[in-house]
């Protein structure tokens, strides 16, 4: 049995991607803002991709704007609307229990003027919409809640959240680094400004992802990385043409069902008591689990020698309990006897 | 013949490249900052690349942070000092003829509030060192000027125009994008406090560069990708190991010499009339020349249908003489009948 259990950290290169990436490592390398013939192949294969996206999530394909991941995403799309706003400020309403990068880059704001809320979850998980409603403010700039979370797996209920922002105005950005691909994502239906992914969640290279941005040309985000006019003047550098075409290859190949792996998981699991945090609802693959006492996370660890995360690989290191962990209200004692397991993504279909 | 003339623009992965990568795209797949033993590997791995691009330059594997290109450092760099003084702002020193990702970050830093000189070079396309002492303020806060132009192959004067930041406690920055392993440079020697290099100009993948950082620890730069705690806490995102791991092996695996289509160019061009820009002392890879008359371009074009570019290949969309071009004094007529002509990169002994 594989026992790799750390999708959700991070998935492998699926053999259909590496294939469709082949060519344009060595071959048509060209840069892809030259304008001669081989420059041009590359420009069309990205072209692709951003359409095979775009449709995805039904936008625009000028719409995704490529990038090096969702953590560029993420501070793409909230300093862009905080930059932009520089001069006045302004208010920003987030969760505690996003992802580091939103956090930090939130926290960074605050230390030059900018006021940011951080809505805390229920004990379940969840971000109540309410509590979204509730902490506008008149000089609110932007929403930005994620929509799985990455420890839990905890879907948010963002097409309420969306409507929220939509009927105020207000942008609203969502982080979906772990739920393209893996749940249905429609941006006009969820009423999404900005949405985040990620390459790697989804059997894609890593170093690469996108930032999805509703008219895209005209919404005066501020640039993360000012550069030579690449990806409609918001992203600068050389777009990497095997990595894009890797993104959109990983996109059309995306598995439809589970996998042997999935079914001798749910068989295993059942032999230990526990239980199973943020699952109200959560998807199917990923189980944030507090074994119900110390022995017997011990003998799970002893038994399934898999390769596991306490809290997401980002806080790996920490050793202190993860601030989603602490944030739904588990005690340190819990927090070191919980652990994410998480299965190969597939389209689940809720 | 190999036709293609743009390796100034991007290089192909090497054979040895590709396969020093292979690895670690879909068997050690698992996120760096996983604590489990797959994801030690990765981090290793990544550890090892970064020794060899500090012995490269000098530095400390501790001063070495992993970006998606040059661009994105050049970014870093420049915001990320600027940002450290965002309420008092100050002075940036720069040149007329940087890349566009340089130009375009001084340009919206002068939007906000920051006063920037973009000092110009003589025809010859230096910029003069003591054009850099006069331009020096006592808010000076950084001086940003590239090692090699990426159009014209000229070489600055890094180590006098270092000297002068040193003495002056004036943090200094060069865009190393066209110069990394094909020159030979050493952080202290040149005084350098932070250098942006590339992967896709030393035949390593596209997606992937550095910055240099002295005392990265200790500088507080503001970081543009804020983050999980990656990279110092500099530089947030996954790290992606095999694109790491490429930028090593391409500095490990760079050629040492010239390649036969070096001296088929040289054979070759002999047969035309033209001057050569920049060339005191520009990089024997990069050629950027006029010819003599229209006449002479056609006929040149016509017999030799090699895949070079007119300015770089992020002007190349533009259709107007680049910003470099008309730098040196290229009138439009001249700058119609220039192209940049660049050879396979290899280390050059000068």
């Amino acid at each position: 049995m594989n026992q790799y259990f750390d999708y959700a950290a991070s998935t492998p290169e699926s053999p259909e991607v590496s294939e469709l990436m082949n060519p344009w490592h060595a071959e048509i390398f060209a840069n892809p803002s030259s304008v001669h013939p081989e420059g041009l192949k590359a420009s069309k294969a990205i072209q692709l991709a951003r359409e095979i996206i775009a449709e995805k999530i039904g936008a625009f394909p000028s719409e995704i704007i490529f990038t090096s991941g969702a953590s560029e995403s993420n501070n793409m799309a909230i300093k862009g609307i905080a930059f932009k706003n520089i001069e006045k400020k302004g208010h920003i309403i987030t969760s505690s229990i996003e992802h580091k990068c939103i956090i930090n880059t939130c926290i960074y704001l605050q230390s030059i003027g900018f006021d940011v809320t951080y809505l805390t979850p229920d004990n379940d998980g969840v971000i109540s919409v309410k509590s979204v409603l509730n902490a506008i403010k008149d000089n609110t700039i932007l929403i930005s809640i994620h929509h799985v979370n990455n420890e839990l797996g905890t879907i948010q209920n963002i097409r309420d959240i969306g409507s929220i922002g939509f009927e105020r105005n207000i942008p609203f950005h969502t982080d979906a680094a772990q739920s393209f691909c893996k749940l249905d994502i429609d941006v006009d239906d969820f009423n999404l400004d900005m949405l985040s992914l990620s390459g790697h969640k989804i059997y894609a290279p890593k170093g690469i992802g996108a930032l999805y941005v509703r008219n895209a040309r005209e919404v005066g985000l501020i640039p993360l990385i000012h550069g030579g006019g690449q990806e409609l003047g918001l992203r600068g550098g050389t777009s990497p043409t095997p990595l894009i075409v890797g993104l959109g290859a990983a996109v059309e190949n995306f598995p439809e069902s589970k996998c042997p792996q999935h079914f001798e998981f749910e068989e295993k699991i059942k032999d230990y008591n526990f239980i199973r945090n943020g699952n109200s609802p959560a998807v199917s693959t990923i189980w944030n689990i507090t074994f119900s006492t110390d022995e017997e996370a011990k003998r799970f660890t002893n038994e399934q020698p898999w390769l596991i995360s306490q809290g997401s690989a980002c806080n790996a290191m920490a050793n202190t309990p993860s601030h989603v962990l602490t944030a739904i209200g588990l005690e340190e004692a819990q927090a070191r006897r919980t652990y994410r397991i998480s299965l190969p993504p597939y389209h689940i279909t809720c």
